[in-house]
């Protein structure tokens, strides 16, 4: 195992304060390992706190910010945070105004942001969370019960973000954040495994000219495993494994997304093939993201996500957002 | 060799159609292989030009915009454009202030924007080239006679650009780009190659626990291979050999470059070591960049580039940007 690390045991400690050095505008508590912004909560705001295993990045602590959110909860790699964690970011970015949990369907992660709602309630926190479940690959499959959360998750934040920076309540900001995930759907393939630093050897092996199709954010299985085919292909893999379970029209939001160890030259191929493949079939992609948002430490491969627009989705797409690895419009 | 990819020789191509399709700010001549900014030049700015092979993405059309580049024109991967694409580009976005050339130090690079200055003075343009050859590991190297150009090439992209926003005359736009290389460094480290589609095989091989200290962004050999060791260790390697050449004190701008192929989490573990070392010699890291944005393919490593700030450079560094890239203040 070749890794930029100090020691398996450091790997999410050292990143944290490598993160605080290089971002005023994130406070990292390394103690709870909770990032917040530095300026605080802002009164009657709902806060927005996601979380999860580590090797992901820039997906959570990347997007905290301005019309975003305003804590993530890293746990250790590929392993949920703890309740302690959300319970201290809840807390944290509570302003009154109650607190919206973002949750990608893995068991561990489920079962803690629940216990971490309960303990919130406990001190007087009103807390929600959305489950998103957007991933077509397969139902139920390693740390899953039903689809896994993938990069709906990063529309889900930018999008109920926006709304909730805006001033909405706290029921308005979850009901948004439930439709986008509603109307978004992901799969990805892998080119390569992942190597965790605790576990030392690849996650999974793959031969010379095999690839993962329908694979997960941590290296799940997904549905087959078949020869390395054209990018025109695989993006029409992708796309019909999509458009079968959410028959698409209209304008969409695309995220033609990066596993971690994957040029951005070929993401861009991977993009044009899709935007192709959705104007033949009628369908306009109105909004855009290709680069390396959801990641799965150094794996190479794409996933697909697709969200079907609305106005609303569009507008609050479309609002200031000022983060480490998402910025515009301010 | 894994890629997506739909032919070896459809790879710049097929990403420039991708590149056109994912943002509406940027207008690609396929034919010329030419990315400018889709509003065209200002009249009385003067315009700033650069390129070099595909695969270092996101440089340099990821760089093309307000605030930076004019104009990028992509080679095939590893391999100079060719003097008609930069004459096409100096056209392009000349409004009579004339054009400043950014040159990496690759004798292809540096002969073919040298004809195209040449050709480019035939009709009446007036162009300037500033050369960049920051990187330390080396004098001569493959492909190179004197020192390679790294990492700087997005502090002369990012500060010359912004110098010639406030609409600065092209001898003080090339003075400023020539000082921002003059106090910059870098220094690379790779723990494995880079396989490009047209060879199909990767660029050089290394041991299952030795890396190349002061690897070039094509993979050229460095200074020697030596065993992975930790993210201190290394990050000490790459700031000693930068600091043993050009003595820091005061104030910096740092770059922790990822190679590709190298998870960002691991990016910010080395960005803490560089902080504290720095920190412990008196040195202030007051601007910084940890994510990829001079890559090699999927390569895995980083590279770390230092500039002494000056006053001016620091003002500039903080202007507007607004390119796919790097985005900031508007």
């Amino acid at each position: 195992m070749k890794k930029l690390i100090n020691a398996p045991d450091k790997v999410v400690a050292d990143a944290l304060e490598g993160l605080a050095a290089a971002h005023p505008s994130l406070a990292v508590d390394l103690e709870n390992r909770v990032v917040t912004r530095a300026e605080g909560p802002r009164p009657g705001k709902v806060g927005l706190v996601s979380g999860g295993g580590s090797g992901h990045e820039p997906l959570h602590a990347g997007f905290v910010g301005y019309g975003m959110l305003d804590a993530a909860c890293p746990g250790e790699v590929f392993t949920s945070p703890v309740p302690d964690q959300m319970l201290a970011a809840a807390k944290a970015v509570n302003s009154g105004a109650g607190v919206l949990q973002i949750v990608k369907n893995y068991t561990g992660d489920v079962l803690n942001f629940q216990m971490a709602e309960e303990l919130a309630a406990d001190e007087g926190v009103e807390v929600r969370s959305v489950l998103v479940n957007d991933d077509v690959a397969v139902e139920d499959s390693l740390y899953t019960a039903g689809r896994r959360g993938t990069g709906a998750t990063v529309f889900v934040e930018k999008i109920a973000g926006a709304l909730a920076e805006q001033g909405a309540d706290l029921a308005a900001v979850a009901a948004v954040a439930e439709e986008v995930n509603a109307r978004s759907r992901s799969f990805g393939i892998a080119l390569s495994p992942a190597t965790t630093p605790a576990s030392g050897q690849p996650g999974f092996t793959l031969d010379e000219s095999e690839i993962e199709i329908g694979v997960g954010i941590h290296g799940e299985p997904g549905r087959r495993r078949g020869p390395i085919a054209s990018a025109a292909r695989l993006a029409e893999t992708a796309l019909d494994a999509i458009s079968d379970d959410m028959p698409l029209s209209g304008n969409v939001l695309v995220m033609v997304n990066g596993m971690g160890g994957t040029p951005l030259i070929e993401l861009y191929i991977v993009y044009r093939e899709v935007q192709r493949l959705l104007a033949a079939r009628g369908v306009t992609i109105a909004r855009n993201l290709v680069g390396n948002y959801i990641t799965s430490l150094e794996m190479q491969g794409f996933s697909l996500t697709v969200c079907r627009l609305t106005e609303q989705f569009t507008e609050l797409w479309d609002a200031p957002v000022q983060t480490p690895a998402l910025r515009w419009g301010r």
